[in-house]
């Protein structure tokens, strides 16, 4: 017979049939894949006898009755995907959260409080331009009617995207308003080497990583790549490998940082052409607040070095500020006791990628759990977890909410 | 009454309506506003009384006669543009040779040998993929038949453009076949910012530099920028950051050689993503072929050492190897002793563009005279030179004409 933990692997199978196409798993929040995702959610929560429900902005709830009726413990992640994703980042933090509360289920566990398995809406911002949508209104980060006026690339809003037949809310599950939460869990794979590397599969996080994008604009002077001598040039580009460069060099000086530039635009970008203005992204990670501070200025020390030696001229602008969100001592605790009471070690670690429980963790205790992602990659449609691995977690998340139920107790 | 030195400015403003749009002027190879310059170039070389001759790929001449009916001397440059050229490199040499073979009407000057403008088709290989198209068939560097069977982005071939009633080889102009040169003179744009930085109106070219181009393939290790620690990156973009700066350095350190990497293109190119593949353009130049052939050497070491220290692939093509084309010295002294005899000091310069006159130094003595461009700019819609250069450039050139006809004498 197959146990709810096993189901895990099954689930997601089904669910990345949703969305895919020979580039991965393209599922972005109401769409249609989307929407029957949310239908297979909705399925296996009622079969399993949870109670569903679901709010404006199309977070949707599987609640699991306590001993009383105070605010529940939740646990979940999120159904959409990048445009080119894979079957695990966010599907199987919902997938084993309703997984988990099966093995609540399955072992006859009286829970105190209420438990819910929530999918929230949106969290890649891959079709409305905003992350952690779902969860950002749920945690009263951005309201309800901000975000149901964003749009998409086509001018289609969220609020007329929900109410479309065929990508909307669903038309059978009640409408709530938002409620109070009393501990947060979310179960997530990696998307980094760092589990898989140390050899161990589950990781306790400890923050996740403050954020800190930019966009880097150098402007030199153009011409001919024959005729404008070495001494009288201000070449763009030979700026912008500075800045790369720079970047670099002080992430690696400071330890647990990471620091990235992504995205580079030449102009003209002809091969014979001397480059007049280059646009760089740089993207600055640390879970330490200072650290991310730190790098910034001395990024800005080398900046200006650099247009001093070169005549070039080079703006930075802020695009995106966010504060490290370190996860709840107890929750963590809790987390690790689950993980020792089945004889997995599991590993401290820094999420450096942002998810739904940065929001949640602004409004209750929130941890997070990850399991190991097969040669660190994610966000493409081959990245992979063991099914081990994803069993493992979902086991630990059931016995860590019966250890969290505990620890909050009533009130 | 206007002199036919002035009129050359008259008839830039004139062909500069040509292909003209907002991004500048666009004439390439055998398209209607190039076949419109020949009409214009053919209308004022038959008013004049010279005699009209094109070949198979459409270079055009037109010839003053001389005492003896024997090789002649060349004097020329050509009408198309790139696609967002100006009004100056190549119609100016053009024009200006047409101008200074009025000058010698003028000054009932009778040359030993015949005297022919040029108008050398498909220079800047904007239409179809051959620089120095017409230069290098007259040379017999690319036959004619791999010239006419050599096709643009949509399909057409030269040989089918040719044919065009709109754009294709003039119909009342006779065909005749490749013929022997007693010398060469090209009247050209700087296109460079040095003779305006000496504050001096012409500029003796020395050489057309050895020019190298290559495509290097940096390939590193992909990954989500949030989740992989630095000390386990290889990231391409850092690589070719390192790339760019040696190419800088390499060439600052070998007087007189320029290096450029004008084009970039990174992969996946997301701001979350960690670059795993990034190629760009190496662009080589010096009047000297060891210097460029010690640059590429000196590159190739960095490359090695980079490979190593990130853990990347790095694969540097040689797209193209031109080996530097010296002026001729007699020739060089003429132009000098020109500019002397007008009292104007002419400097001694290397062009880092290719030209014509590279073709033609392989079957003839030839050299190249410079005017200024404003701002040191050119291959743009702004390109510019002053009224008064442009006219001391083509008072110069019918000088020198008349300097080499009396050194090569009859034979």
């Amino acid at each position: 017979m197959t146990s709810p933990a096993n189901d895990v692997v099954a689930r997601l199978l089904e669910l990345s049939a949703l969305g895919r196409y020979d580039g991965g798993i393209d599922r972005g929040l109401a769409t249609p894949p989307e929407r029957a995702a949310r239908e297979r959610f909705a399925y296996w929560a009622r079969r399993a006898g949870f109670t569903l429900s679901q709010d404006v902005v199309g977070n949707l709830f599987a609640r699991r009755s306590g001993m009383h009726d105070v605010a529940p413990i939740v646990v979940g992640s999120h159904l959409d995907t990048v445009r080119t994703g894979g079957a695990y980042d966010g599907a199987y933090g919902v997938v084993g959260a309703l997984c988990a509360l099966q093995i609540l289920d399955r072992d006859k566990c009286v829970t105190t409080r209420p438990v819910e398995a929530v999918a929230w809406a949106g969290e890649e911002g891959s079709r409305f331009p905003l992350g952690c949508l779902g969860s950002s209104v749920f945690a009263g980060l951005t309201s309800e009617g901000d975000a149901l006026a964003l749009r998409d690339n086509d001018g289609i809003s969220l609020n007329a995207a929900l109410q479309s037949r065929e990508s909307g809310s669903l038309p059978d599950v009640p409408v709530r308003p938002r409620q109070e939460t009393a501990a947060y869990l979310e179960l997530h794979v990696e998307q980094g080497p760092v589990l898989e590397a140390a050899g161990v599969s589950l990781g306790v996080v400890t923050a996740i990583a403050a954020q800190r994008r930019y966009r880097a604009i150098v402007k030199g002077a153009s011409g001919h790549a024959g005729t404008v001598p070495m001494e009288r040039r201000s070449d763009a580009l030979c700026g912008a490998a500075d800045i790369v460069l720079a970047v670099e060099r002080e992430a690696r000086s400071s330890a647990g940082a990471v620091a990235t530039v992504g995205h580079v635009k030449v102009e003209p970008n002809g091969t014979n052409i001397i480059p007049l203005r280059v646009s760089l992204s740089v993207d600055i990670r640390s879970s330490e607040d200072a650290r991310v501070e730190h790098i910034e200025r001395a990024l800005q020390t080398v900046i200006a070095e650099t247009e001093r030696r070169r005549g070039v001229q080079i703006a930075l602008e802020r695009l995106e500020v966010r504060a490290a969100a370190p996860m709840d001592a107890r929750l963590r605790a809790a987390l690790h006791r689950s993980c020792a009471a089945i004889g997995q070690p599991a590993l401290d670690i820094t999420s450096g990628a942002g998810h739904d429980a940065t929001c949640l963790s602004r409004v209750a205790p929130a941890a997070m759990l990850f399991v190991p992602s097969v040669g660190g990659v994610s966000h493409i449609g081959a990245e992979r977890t063991e099914d081990r691995d994803l069993e493992l977690g979902v086991a630990v998340l059931a016995a860590a909410i019966i250890e969290v139920d505990r620890d909050l107790g009533q009130n």
